[in-house]
C-alpha cells in the first residue's frame, strides 16, 4: 500500500526563503526596526484579517479587485492590503488612549492578489512609519521621514540612493493657475508616470485627455525644472505664480528642505523632483519617493507623504499625518537579483560543540557558559563518525568548532578549531569564550 | 453634507495591543527569539496563505472546521493553522538544500476560527522550534527542548513552572500489555484530560468506552504513579511489563531525563507525568507540556513532542523530528490577566529633545549624536508652550528630557532633566550621552 503523496509547493508570488537568505532578510528587517525605534517610533501590530466593511471603507477600483476577501460564517473578512488603513482604524479606535503626535512603526505582511511578476509579490512585507497629529502636525515632521530613511538605508549598506521630494500643493496650485483644475487628477496621474514612460508619452497622454497645447507646454517645462534643491526652489519662486496653494506648497517645501538639512541628511541624498505626485486623492502636501541611483529600473523602494486626514472614514476627529513605507520584500528581491545584498554570515551560530565521548556533560556545561556570554552555541548530538560531524559543521558554515573528547573531559578543556583559518587550539573550558570573542 | 462614518472595530478573537502592552509583548518575543537562536535554531518565515490541498493534506475533524479557507480566482487557499504543517511542506520542498539535523525556529501568526473565549484567540502567535533528522534523529535531541524552554522562560521572568514529560511508547506499550490496544486512541484521549477533568471523570469515560474494570484499575494506578523523576522511572521498571514498546519508551525516557539534567535544567523544573499523551496520532515518543506551578488553571503554555515522520504527506523521505511550541498570544494574555507580565518601560525612547528656539539645528545634532550611541532619541517639533511639551514627555513616559533654548545654543549645551528624579543639569552637547548612560 503506497500512501498518496501531495506535491509540496508554495503559492506563486509568496516569498519563502532558504535559511541563508532568511538570515539576510532578518538582518535588513532588524536594521529597519532599530532605525525606526532610534527615532522614537513605537511598535504596533494589527491583525492581518479585518472586517471587510472596516478595511474597505475607502478602497475602490484597482485596490479592491486585488484584495483577498472572503466570508467565514456570516462575517465578511478581508486581508489587509497595506498598513495605513489598519493604522487609521487603530488610531480612531484608540484615540483617547494615545498620545499625540503619535509616532508608530509597523513591519508586517500585506496581501494583494496582483498577477505576480518577477519582483512583485502577493504577500509582502511593508515597513511603515507614520506620525499622526491631533488636529494639526507641524511641517517640520515632514523632514523626519527622509532623515529616518537616510540613516536606515545607510546602515543597510544600500548602494547610493536619492530621496525625491515634492509637494502636492505646488502641483495643484500650478494647475489651478493654468485654469485646468478640472483635470488635476488626470494630469497628476500622468505626470506621476513621467519617470517611467518618458516625456513624449506624457505629452501624448495629456493631449488625449484634452489638455490645451499651451498648457501642455507649460506643464512639461514645469516638470522639467532641474538643478540643485536651492536652484529649483529659486526657479519656482521666479515663476511668480499668484496662487495661494502654490505659495503655501512652496513655503512648505522650502521649510522641509531646510529642515532635512538640519537633520543632517547630506544634499546628495535628497532632491526636489516636481514630477512626483504619488497616488491620487490621499496625499495633500509633501510626497516622497526613493530610488537607487545606479538602478533606476528598480523604481521607488520607499514612498510616502503628508495627508490631511488619516481616519476620516472612522472618526470626525481630524488626524493629519505624514508617513513613509519601505517595500521590504520587493527591495530584498531586487537587491538579491542584482547581487547587492549585504554579506551576512551563513549561520547565526558561532560555536558548534562536538562531543566525542558518551559523557556529554562537559559539552553542555560549555554550551551553557557560552550562551551566558551571548555566544550562540549548538551541541551536535548525532552519534556518528568524526568526519560526518565536521561535514555538518562545514555545511552549516559555523565559524568555530569545539571538540570535547576523553582527554578534554579529563582536563576540563576544549579543542577549538577556527573553521576559516583551520587553526586549532586546546584551551580550558573557562577560556573558550575569550578565545571565540 | 456629513460623510458616513464607519465604526472602527477589530475582529473579536484578534489581539491588538496598546503601545505599552505592545512593547511588553515584543520584549517577550525578543527573549524567545534570542533564546531559540542561542541554541542554534535558524529563523524561518513561511507564508500565511497556502494552497488548501497542501495545507490540509493531513487535517481533518475539528481542525478542518476551524480553518480560514477560501477561493480566489480558481485557487483554493487556506490560512495556516499552525507552523508545523508549513514546516513539513518547506522541508519536503527544500530537502536537497537543507543540512540535517535541520534546526529551525519560526515565530508567526496562525489562524483558527474557534469560538473566541477569554484568552483564546483566532489569530495568535506561535513560537516554534523543531529539529528534523534525515532518516534518524538521536534521542538526546529530545532533551534539548526542555533545556531551551527552561532558559527562555527563566529569562522571561515567568513565575515558577514545570515542564512535564512523558513518552508515548510507554503508554502504548502499557496498553498493549493490558490487551486493550484496540482502544489505545480513545484511552489516550481520556488520560490526556486527567489533569483537567479529574480521575473520577476519567474512570467514568473509560467505562463508557467499554474498558474492563480490571484494566481501569490498572490504568488509573498507572497514571497515578508519583514521586521524583527517579522514583517514577524505578516504579515503571518495577512494573516488570514485558512489552517491547514499553521497554523502548522507558529506556528513551530514562535517557531523556538524564540528558535534561546534563543540559543543566534543575530537577524542580521538569517532571515525568504519565498522564500526558498530547494529541492522538502525531507524536510517537517523548511528549511535553508546561504549566505554571501556581496557576494550573492556565493549562499548558508550551507543548510538543517527538514524531516519527514530519512530512509523510509530501515526501517519501523519512524525516523524524522533535519540536515544541509556545502559544505566545495566549501566554501574554494570561500573564496580563494575572498581573504577571514583566515590567517593561512605558516607551522605548530614552531621550526627548525639546527645541525652545526656532533654530533646531543643535537639537538635531544632539539627536544624531545620541542615536549613534544607540540611545533612542526623539525631537519634539510641535510649536507649542513649554508646559504642553513637558506634558507630552510625561504622557509618553520618557526617562530624560533635553531642553535646548537660546542659552544652550549659545553654549552648545543641553539642559537634561531626569523625569524620574526631577533632577536637572546643563551639560555640553558632547557629554549628554555619558550623562544618560
Amino acid at each position: 500500500m503506497t500512501k498518496k503523496i501531495i506535491q509540496p509547493r508554495t503559492l506563486s508570488g509568496f516569498m519563502e526563503l532558504l535559511p541563508q537568505d532568511q538570515i539576510t532578510f532578518n538582518y535588513l528587517m532588524d536594521i529597519i526596526r532599530n532605525g525606526y525605534e532610534s527615532f522614537g517610533f513605537t511598535p504596533l501590530d494589527t491583525p492581518v484579517l479585518e472586517l471587510s466593511e472596516v478595511l474597505l471603507a475607502k478602497a475602490g477600483g484597482e485596490t479592491e479587485k486585488q484584495i483577498y476577501a472572503f466570508t467565514k460564517g456570516d462575517t465578511d473578512l478581508a486581508m489587509r492590503f497595506d498598513l495605513t488603513v489598519p493604522l487609521a482604524k487603530y488610531v480612531a479606535l484608540n484615540y483617547s488612549s494615545l498620545t499625540f503626535p503619535f509616532k508608530r512603526y509597523q513591519i508586517g505582511k500585506v496581501y494583494r492578489g496582483e498577477r505576480p511578476q518577477h519582483g512583485r509579490f502577493r504577500e509582502f512585507y511593508q515597513a511603515d512609519i507614520d506620525i499622526i497629529g491631533n488636529e494639526k502636525l507641524d511641517i517640520l515632521y515632514d523632514a523626519e521621514m527622509p532623515a529616518v530613511i537616510y540613516q536606515t538605508f545607510l546602515k543597510m549598506g544600500l548602494p547610493s540612493f536619492t530621496i525625491h521630494i515634492n509637494n502636492r500643493k505646488i502641483l495643484s496650485g500650478f494647475f489651478e493657475h493654468l485654469n485646468c483644475s478640472d483635470k488635476i487628477t488626470d494630469i497628476l496621474r500622468i505626470i506621476d508616470k513621467a519617470d517611467k514612460i518618458g516625456l513624449p508619452a506624457v505629452k501624448e497622454e495629456l493631449q488625449k485627455i484634452g489638455t490645451p497645447e499651451t498648457n501642455i507646454k507649460d506643464i512639461l517645462s514645469f516638470t522639467k525644472i532641474k538643478g540643485t534643491n536651492d536652484e529649483i526652489l529659486d526657479s519656482l519662486k521666479n515663476l511668480k505664480i499668484e496662487n495661494e496653494n502654490f505659495a503655501l506648497g512652496l513655503s512648505e517645501l522650502s521649510a522641509v528642505v531646510s529642515a532635512i538639512r538640519n537633520q543632517g541628511v547630506p544634499e546628495e541624498y535628497f532632491h526636489i523632483n516636481l514630477s512626483i505626485a504619488r497616488g491620487l486623492d490621499y496625499y495633500t502636501g509633501t510626497v516622497y519617493e526613493t530610488t537607487l541611483k545606479d538602478y533606476p529600473e528598480v523604481g521607488s523602494i520607499c514612498s510616502g507623504g503628508r495627508y490631511d486626514n488619516l481616519a476620516g472614514f472612522y472618526t470626525r476627529q481630524k488626524l493629519p499625518g505624514v508617513g513613509i513605507s519601505i517595500g521590504l520584500s520587493r527591495l530584498f528581491s531586487q537587491l538579491k537579483d542584482k547581487g547587492l545584498l549585504p554579506k551576512t554570515p551563513k549561520t547565526l551560530l558561532k560555536v558548534l560543540i562536538l562531543p566525542m565521548d558518551k559523557d556529554t556533560s562537559l559539552s553542555f556545561e560549555l554550551a551553557t557558559n557560552l550562551r551566558n556570554q551571548y555566544i550562540k552555541t549548538e551541541v551536535f548530538l548525532e552519534q556518528t563518525k568524526f568526519k560526518n560531524k565536521m561535514n555538518y559543521a562545514n555545511k552549516i558554515g559555523v565559524p568555530f568548532v569545539a571538540i570535547i573528547g576523553e582527554d578534554e573531559i579529563k582536563n576540563r578543556s576544549a579543542t577549538i578549531k577556527n573553521m576559516l583559518t583551520g587553526e586549532q587550539q586546546t584551551v580550558s573550558i573557562e577560556d573558550v569564550h575569550t578565545l571565540i570573542k
